[in-house]
């Protein structure tokens, strides 16, 4: 059955569950949705798009739902802050399977409740390509808030965990490789490190999370705090997995890691007074003087490229 | 120029103006936007999509982003409330020139000027068609808060303005027909009702806006409040030149304002005790039976069609 068979209404009638937050007045199904809140907010939005973000031979209906709330969960773990309220808006094509969306569905609700979201407003429309925006509701303490421009110099630089696994995933399924198995289904399931900022927000000085490679989300902070950052090359950890890819396929995994995307780990900045309270790698350090270099065998060089740009590459 | 030419930082530091408001701790420019709330929040999310809601040729850019603005601000008016922040996210294709998405920006941001919104989040991701989507966050006092649930037996229907200037509008672009130059600019720059609903909200039982058709969004009401409706065939406020371009096309004006979409009009029920506090036109009254009539030269006929439904009609 294709959703212009029965139409929006039918449509969201499937997909709606009730929502649990006591702080809702107001869910699906008025023109808008209304909360109660208090205090600080975070609002993000980021959206996954067929063909630039996700193909459906490689995901699933609901392995693409859960993505596009984990991206966005990760945008909202990065500044500190907990995820409360989702929104989705939905362009689809008439000819879609209602089980496709469906299913979907299933993906953002696994992904919601396993953080407590509340989907509690969204949106459909016709399109020709599948888009999905989903806009992220949080709270955060003011002692938490994680900015990108709060870098000190000095600073360790570090990271939540293992990078290049975004790109060696996409790799694999762009080279057709039947391997890796584990790598393949890390791409097509990440998750944001939203307990990992949890436990670390407090004591870093700024916090971003790697969606578009070490270096471009480096230089965010860099731009942002009006700093440097020297980066040990060697330091970058890449699982021995990833190695393996890379290898397979003659690159080079700390080009994964450097310049790749989609690994969501959280790269933030920590004093010297504070690098005990944290976990994670540390990988480089933050410096006065502008620029961003990487240490190699003693060598120091400037780092030119950036991450991933969307209108610059076409990249499934 | 296109926009795969400058990237997205390039074209993300174009459009971002400096935020006004007080409240916003973080703008655009890191993970996620922060800002300082108390109260209940109203959060609505509405997007224009390249064929299904507007034609290049028809719109100028500045047009299509006031338009996007002016649609999700109607459902925040419908609400009662008042629309403060807003997030863009944004698909657009690689050879788009970067003249369009700066002059889209300037209908951003002129609809948002006009009411006080601040923008201050969004994304950029690259597809084959345009693709807006926006969210909003406003405000609202809980007395004003107008909602879809609450129309109560005995209430007067009522509606903010004159209704089928949207179908009219679309049907003359469709016939490309060159007279009518006010429906037509009408339809390209459609006014959310936000100043007429702060005036009535406080003193009305529902509340909707009229995207798809006075007959749809009577419907929402009565499936929502539990109730029916008899609407007043000729007591719909329709305009002369409406009537004339339903009369140069053969078609019916009622058909227009029935079941036509984006007059963006606010549709509301009020009690007797408080009709003298509202301004606009009665069209109808709430009824106890279940179904919705209309009403003309004192015969009631069953209303069974719904309004536009965005998956089982190509209407552009």
């Amino acid at each position: 059955m294709k959703i212009k068979d029965i139409g929006e209404f039918e449509l969201i009638n499937r997909i709606t569950k009730k929502f649990k937050g006591k702080k809702i007045l107001v869910g699906i199904g008025d023109d808008a949705a209304v909360i109660k809140t208090k205090g600080l907010q975070v609002l993000t939005t980021d959206c996954l798009i067929e063909g630039d973000h996700f193909r459906k031979e490689w995901f699933t209906p609901k392995q693409i739902g859960m993505k596009a709330i984990e991206i966005n969960v990760s945008d909202v773990a990065s500044m500190g802050g907990i995820p409360k309220y989702a929104l989705i808006s939905l362009c689809l094509p008439n000819n879609l399977d209602v089980s496709f969306v469906e299913s979907l569905y299933k993906g953002f609700w696994e992904s919601c409740d396993s953080y407590g979201i509340d989907i509690i407003g969204g949106n459909m429309a016709h399109s020709n390509q599948i888009m999905i925006s989903i806009f992220i509701l949080g709270e955060v303490d003011e002692k938490n808030l994680s900015l990108r421009s709060n870098a000190k110099t000095g600073d360790y630089l570090m990271v939540s965990g293992h990078l290049g696994n975004g790109r060696a995933g996409l790799r694999l399924f762009q080279e057709n490789i039947n391997a890796y198995k584990k790598i393949k289904n890390n791409y097509l399931e990440p998750k944001s490190k939203l307990d990992f900022s949890k436990k670390i927000s407090s004591y870093v000085n700024s916090m971003i999370d790697i969606s578009d490679g070490l270096a471009a989300e480096t230089k965010h902070i860099c731009d942002e705090s009006n700093c440097g950052a020297l980066i040990y090359k060697e330091k970058i950890p890449i699982n021995d997995e990833v190695r393996a890819v890379a290898k397979t396929l003659s690159e080079s995994e700390y080009d994964y890691a450097l310049y790749g995307g989609e690994d969501f780990e959280l790269l933030y900045s920590v004093s010297k007074e504070n690098i005990d309270k944290v976990e994670g790698f540390i990988v480089g350090e933050i410096t006065k003087n502008e620029g961003m270099f990487l240490l190699s065998n003693n060598k120091k060089e400037r780092i030119k490229k950036g991450g991933y740009d969307h209108f610059s590459q076409d990249i499934l």
